[in-house]
């Protein structure tokens, strides 16, 4: 029986708490689509409220399109926040793209916007330098045919490449287990269109990676967010899902977590790999911040060795996001069917482009390049904390490194109009609502560290705070 | 009511015949799923056959899943050929994934392979010193930026030069309806995720370009292929397709259609946009192999002018297929549509490769490099056709040129198997059905004129048609 705290005394009419509960338990997924309700005179008895509220609080899901009513059999939870197939009507194009706003908007090419809730480093950080050497170089070697086709599954030195530094990592694949991909979004991508199929459900963080969350949606594939908690997942939560849902991935990062900069501990990672095994679900650890963590971290691929663990990860972060270079690690079997699948959809890979990364792995270039980004990173993000503490804003977890910090405003219940209000004087904050799967409302901000250092961004924190 | 042409002194049995003719008219989309077939009593009356042997017939459709019978009602066309959902079942997976082994053998680094199936030049065709030099200028030049994201849309400067060379053939483009994508495969795949759901049913060309097919049916889509004549598509065919079904879309080849090498004509591109217009759908073309028609070409997006078209080509046949650079030009909200979606799904272009293709378009090269490239390919056409002739295939239609030449093998109803046998001589030859959109069998070959010089070909060919 669906039970609510309801709370007659606090002012907020109990028809809108009730609505409010139910809506909150629809988002989330805890009452799912053809869920029914209980019968009025029940849910009134057992909250000890008038039938007549209970009606009115039906009344109002059912026009708010949360529940539908059939006659004589009662009140179901509609299927409307879960479009079943991708392009049913628009809509599911128009949830998915509202997710590319704040990219489109990143990419606007400003120099004067702060881009503080970029997804990158400053490119200033990055080996500009370096890499036009590379490419130089490059133009210069022999074995480089810049005009054919480039392996299906990848340049094979890369791949080769890439397996010694898993092996760093403690994940075991060969380079037959890897396929190149354009960054981590095709291998996304690739994964998403081996596996699911509209109407489908998956797991992702809460708060989480929001421009997959709009390529999930362009699937027409349901979203059920597992709450982040400073350890990982929350697993409690997670198993509460699984008693309702049978989904076919989750998708996680391990990691310094976009966006709450934590790490998964070995116990969480135990628990979620159990639970996989018990419910039978595929995850996928995306670990494209992983490099630029500052200590040694757990990863579910590193204890489950790619049975159940799917891996991903690109140099987008570190070297270059124009390059787009990235790779799926995951069992053989899965290998060459996402080698198919890659080329169905998008022929071959940039070959010259995964020439050019695999000159800066081999060249002892790319070491150098992460600790240097990691030094800068920590004195940035001294920084950062020091002036959102100074706007009386507070990190909430403690980041344990890379890029981001997660601040909550205190205060304020959605941070979407802060985002808005800020935007207008030229400032990209990335509010707390896009990162969560239902674009839920979110009193948090993401703050990129190596964007905070303008005087402006504290003025207009500031300001905010006061008024 | 159905109509089929008995024999019945063929010597086939007349079950056979009409087992046959039925499972013909299924696979052509003729009889479409949940067509009622007619009645046992008034198809044998019609065809003056035995009831018998209609029941007979029946029952052999309704073993291989062809038809099934719903008690009291009749027979009925299985939905079983066309996979509503992809990944139902593994099953569009898997059919898709068919398609992607032609490509994943051309890939195979194997230097004394014949690739006559191939669908691109020769890479010692290319100018490869060109992109090198290219290359260099590039990392020297101040304002290319490697380690940031490129632009969503791409790189601007090589929209603009795009308008310029659209409209020399006619198509009137701004930049702001020029979407740059990882070559023709990402293009198309975006346009079919923003147009299409599983279940949906699109036009193909029949035969066409086979790796569309894949990727089509990956996305759980019906296709419906509209026969192909030496002057574009058959719109009379097109015109029975649509009294049944409501495609959204039709993917065709206007200039040097792969694989038959015809270009379409003046009256047929009327007609077919007229019928477009009539029956509600988009069309796109593809004009990847545009640029190396010797003559001047007929394209629908210049009569037009993108309304009802979405034009779509790539430099990977005539600069390289590495680079993956190709691009959409269309109405200005699909430009800004598609550009979402590509975010969605793949973040960003690589804007140094469109960097580097826009060096190459700017500096004069490319015209020499396209002049130099239809010579070549008009004097292998020559040696290949005489090949043929000594060997005695007939190319049917005549090739208007390009790389390709699309012959009849005589006597032979599938070339299927003569390509199995070609490949253990490593000669990796595209059998007919692969263009297909139901892989229906075929009596035809493609060749690559570019690969047929070595005599290892001409023997094998003159071998095989003697055995």
């Amino acid at each position: 029986m669906l039970q609510i705290a309801l709370a007659p005394d606090s002012g907020t009419p109990l028809v809108d708490q009730i609505v409010a509960a139910i809506r909150t338990r629809i988002d989330d997924r805890i009452l799912h689509p053809g869920a029914r309700l209980p019968p009025i005179r029940r849910f009134a008895e057992a909250h000890d409220v008038s039938r007549f509220t209970v009606v009115e609080a039906y009344d109002r899901l059912v026009a708010t399109g949360h529940l539908n009513s059939k006659r004589g059999s009662g009140f179901y939870v509609t299927s409307r926040a879960l479009p079943a197939r991708a392009a049913e009507s628009g809509e599911a194009i128009e949830r998915a793209i509202d997710a590319a706003w704040l990219m489109r908007e990143m990419a606007a090419d400003d120099p004067a916007r702060i881009l503080v809730g970029s997804g990158s480093l400053p490119a200033a950080w990055l080996d500009e330098a370096g890499v036009l050497r590379a490419l130089r170089a490059l133009s210069r070697r022999a074995d480089v045919r810049p005009v054919s086709y480039g392996s299906p599954q990848g340049y094979a030195p890369l791949r080769a490449q890439l397996q010694v530094r898993l092996a760093e990592i403690g994940i075991g694949a060969t380079p037959g287990q890897i396929v190149l991909t354009y960054g981590v979004h095709q291998a996304l991508d690739i994964i998403c269109r081996y596996f699911l199929k509209p109407g489908d459900c998956v797991l992702v963080d809460d708060p989480g990676y929001w421009n997959l969350f709009g390529n999930l949606r362009l699937y027409g594939v349901a979203l059920l967010g597992v709450p982040r908690t400073p350890d990982g997942p929350d697993t409690q939560a997670l198993e509460a899902l699984l008693a309702h849902h049978q989904p076919r991935l989750f998708f996680t990062h391990s990691v310094l977590h976009n966006p709450t900069a934590c790490n998964l501990s070995p116990a969480t990672a135990f628990r979620v790999l159990q639970l996989a095994e018990k419910h039978d679900f595929m995850i996928v650890e995306d670990d494209i911040y992983g490099d630029l963590a500052p200590d040694a971290a757990t990863r579910l691929a590193s204890l489950d060795q790619l049975s159940r663990v799917i891996y991903t990860s690109s140099f987008s972060k570190t070297i270059s996001g124009n390059l787009r270079v990235g790779f799926i690690a995951c069992r053989p079997d899965l290998a060459h069917r996402f080698t198919d699948v890659k080329i169905v959809t998008m022929m071959s890979s940039a070959e010259l482009s995964e020439q050019l990364v695999h000159q800066l792995l081999t060249d002892g270039h790319y070491r150098k390049l992460v600790e240097r980004l990691k030094g800068r990173l920590s004195e940035a993000a001294g920084q950062a904390l020091r002036m959102l503490e100074r706007v009386g804003l507070q990190p909430d977890p403690e980041p344990r490194g890379g890029p981001f910090v997660w601040a909550r405003v205190p205060g304020l219940a959605d941070t979407s109009e802060l985002a808005r209000r800020a935007a207008r004087d030229n400032i990209l904050l990335a509010p707390g609502s896009v990162f969560r799967p239902q674009s839920q409302p979110s009193g948090y901000l993401r703050f990129n560290v190596g964007f905070c250092a303008d005087p402006r961004l504290e003025r207009f924190l500031g300001d905010a705070r006061k008024t």
